[in-house]
């Protein structure tokens, strides 16, 4: 059934009104009043309809019943990467949001080589990215992608989480599985990862002094993009939601 | 350090000579004789050299030490996936790579959308991006490329594995972690995923019959591209190659 995500103010009274892109997608699937359609509250829970009006621009829809989505995992999970290159970053959103993150941040550090130029625009791009995949997956909400040009606010973001995993290559480290196991009862977690070049050793060191854990995920060396996905898919694992 | 793949034969006599795109690669990184590159096998043997000669078109080193690579999984990972269209391919073959599969097989079978054309070239293409995502990540071994018009010989493939998995979307399945929990001491795997279109069916009956596990991977619908990896990381994971 076609998924759409609305925000909750928009169905109330028992009925959706569905506007701009999303109105546009019901009409190039051709869908007629009287097929059904789930629209998504981007919260949670999942409003099943019927469509009762199908025009350009414009469409209703009335709405039979809810259930919660019941595909969000148990953990909430931010993936916090050092800006890759060009099409990794749209590769990163897209995959961790099929694969759970529920909120990707995007920052700058020692050994970027990407610059943060036009974020405005790059962000726009990333949350439409995000927005999409969530659709396909049948996420229960949608990601949001930001940017952060501070490292201390990154390692502030990743404390206040049940489990603040640092993904680094070289030296005395956890394996990642062994720090998922360690909090077996996290509710929501931050898996932080470097840009191509890595992080600097003192990047490392902060996180460490700060509580979070150096972890490795594996012998071989996972490209930037790579990185957060296998973390998460192992996060995931850990946690019991695959 | 730079590494590089080559036969083991190449290597008798205490003296590796680098011809071709290797050979290139050093000129291009402009190494001069006295530095040091990692030359493996392919078959989890890892060669540490001193270059002695760089030229042109071929280059020669002395081997110090050999040792175990140390980076392959203890559970060799046949990834069989439903031909995807495009660059999926491509992404697939990368990342597999990356998370540690050992031979990765394209397939058609009922739902397949991509067809099987030009596919010299294509598994041609595909090697190469295996052998780079071998080197980059530092594997022990380049995973082979392979491509089956028979989806009879991709089951017959699974079954011969101590841990044959099965992705489906619907119906009654096991979820991936209670499968790859049961078969603690697996040395060998595989990994079946659909295309965009999924499998039929039958397709999973069949499956099924032969004693695949029809696996889920979680609430969520990943993409063709996705599934494997994830796959792939949750078997990792789970057999304490992370």
């Amino acid at each position: 059934m076609a998924k759409f995500f609305m925000a909750a103010t928009n169905l109330l009274g028992g009925t959706a009104v569905i506007r701009g892109r999303d109105a546009e997608h019901i009409r190039v699937l051709r869908m007629k009043p009287g097929e059904d359609v789930v629209i998504c509250d981007g919260e949670g829970t999942d409003y099943y309809c019927r469509l009762v009006r199908v025009a350009d621009g414009e469409s209703e829809a009335k709405v039979l019943h809810t259930a919660p989505s019941g595909t969000e995992p148990t953990v909430r999970t931010i993936v916090l990467a050092g800006l890759p290159k060009g099409e990794r970053a749209d590769y990163l959103v897209q995959k961790c949001t099929e694969t759970g993150a529920s909120e990707i941040i995007f920052f700058t550090c020692t050994r970027c080589v990407a610059r943060p130029l036009n974020m405005d625009k790059k962000l726009e791009r990333w949350q439409r990215i995000a927005e999409e995949a969530a659709k396909q997956s049948g996420r229960g909400l949608i990601p949001t992608v930001g940017f952060l040009g501070d490292y201390g606010a990154v390692l502030d973001c990743a404390v206040h989480t049940d489990l603040g995993l640092f993904l680094y290559e070289t030296g005395e480290r956890t394996p990642i599985r062994a720090a998922i196991e360690a909090a077996p009862e996290a509710r929501s977690a931050a898996i932080i990862t470097g840009p191509e070049g890595g992080f600097a050793s003192f990047e490392a060191e902060l996180a460490q002094q700060v509580g979070l854990w150096l972890c490795s995920i594996g012998p071989r060396i996972l490209r930037c993009e790579t990185a957060p996905v296998v973390a998460l898919a192992a996060l995931m694992y850990g946690t019991g939601n695959l």
